[in-house]
């Protein structure tokens, strides 16, 4: 396990905002969400399991790329991510975490490094954020962020390929447009498969096993206009559902909207 | 373990020619290459390592995915891979193995049954005939087709993200092509990132560490004229070197050229 202490901290060739709002947050400048922060960059998912489970977990993000989209994993015990980030260091680059034991909430921290273990393997997944950006860079509207509130979540009846102690049903986002504007975002989302990709459904909700789009399970409900379908995407939350079904000993993730902030680009994304 | 032996043979509702190919395999009328066989259906690499190091080669996989594009992966001890084919045993399906112990071949049979262990986790990795089949049907050349030969293939001074005991140079492919075809397969294999994808390099091989393109490292020498210029992708050589240069105590590939035939169609790949 490698000491990467705050080496980087200081120097001037890290002029990125990802970069400075990253140290600002390990030196717990910084413990809110992260949403419209660090504009451009890519923000990831996170979830930490110890190495005897985390074989499953990555084969289930690999059967399930749409709702788990793998940025990174790290080496067992090593809390270093340097595919997102050369200084990061995921025991103290998350404002706030949130530890799991047996699948009970024990605990939101803004570090983790007196609980960090030698057998524990970090997975960074993307996020919509990304994606959601490039729709609005395209012309289009956000109907949640037009509205000020969560995106809908809805737990659907479309099951996830499992993978060992890992499976459950897939959780999708909706956005609703008008038909062009629909094919726009079908378009857009293709480009990123890192930060869930095209979506997964689109029109009527009962063909996923949703019954009423005006209760979603997690966000808030958005206005669905009478020319307008709903598109579904398969949503992060998918995951984190999936690791507290399985009632892990002991798991870490990123507490909810407060993500792990990189050094990638969104622009970058669709090149691969 | 499942048993799965032959539940479909003969089963009329199985008409693809990947599967009848399949299970021709499966029954020992076919032990050769599969090039050119099975048209329009995604071939598969494979490479079978045991559990307890099976979780480094997927984040080897993970961090490096134009060489080594993950089609699937086993659970444990479970010989089939059903996102490849519902029938699929990783066991028999493939036309001829080789068995390596300690980095040293120890044998090249058509049938893995007798050495299987419930331990062993199979991985299937894209390989280039599905993306070669697009540049093709996109009106381009092919050299090493016109020619007749294999690809050639060279090591490149380029490293890998090593992952635990993986790691070593990236091996690439190269085809030759006029500027404008040079764009179009370019545009071509970004759609094609579960087969390698986009090129890595164009022009000058020296600056990837290649002193002569008259002299590959595997496959046969083509052709490069005045008004082209060669055009490089990472090949799925990569992951058979860095295996072999790891020396597992034991591990099982695909012999060479002769491919696990999946149910997946090429043309379905660009889809995710």
């Amino acid at each position: 396990m490698a000491s990467i202490a705050n080496e980087h901290v200081g120097d001037p060739e890290i002029a990125g905002s990802a970069a400075r709002l990253r140290h600002q947050i390990r030196h717990h400048g910084w413990c809110a969400q992260t949403s419209s922060q660090a504009g451009g960059y890519v923000q990831a998912n996170v979830v930490i399991l110890p190495a005897d489970i985390a074989g499953d977990f990555m084969r289930f993000c690999q059967r399930n790329p749409k709702p788990c989209p793998l940025l990174a994993v790290s080496e067992p015990g090593d809390p270093r991510l340097p595919a997102l980030g050369a200084d990061l260091d995921i025991r103290t680059d998350v404002p706030r975490y949130r530890i799991w034991r047996d699948g009970q909430l024990a605990g939101e921290p803004t570090d983790i490094r007196d609980v960090w273990r030698d057998d524990l393997v970090s997975f960074a997944l993307g996020c919509s954020f990304s994606f959601e950006q490039a729709l609005v860079d395209a012309g289009l509207e956000l109907r949640h962020w037009t509205q000020g509130c969560n995106v809908p979540m809805y737990i659907t009846d479309r099951p996830t390929v499992s993978a060992g102690v890992f499976g459950g049903p897939l959780v999708v986002s909706m956005r609703p447009f008008r038909a062009a504007d629909a094919i726009k975002a079908i378009q857009v989302t293709s480009r990123y498969a890192a930060v869930h990709g095209a979506p997964v459904h689109l029109g009527d909700p009962r063909q996923i096993g949703i019954r009423d789009l005006g209760r979603p399970d997690f966000g808030d409900p958005v206005e669905v206009r009478a020319d307008e379908l709903p598109v579904f995407w398969a949503c992060g939350v998918t995951p984190q559902a999936v690791v507290m079904t399985a009632k892990p000993p002991f798991c870490v993730t990123h507490a909810p909207g407060c993500m792990l902030v990189t050094d990638l680009r969104n622009a970058a994304l669709p090149l691969g």
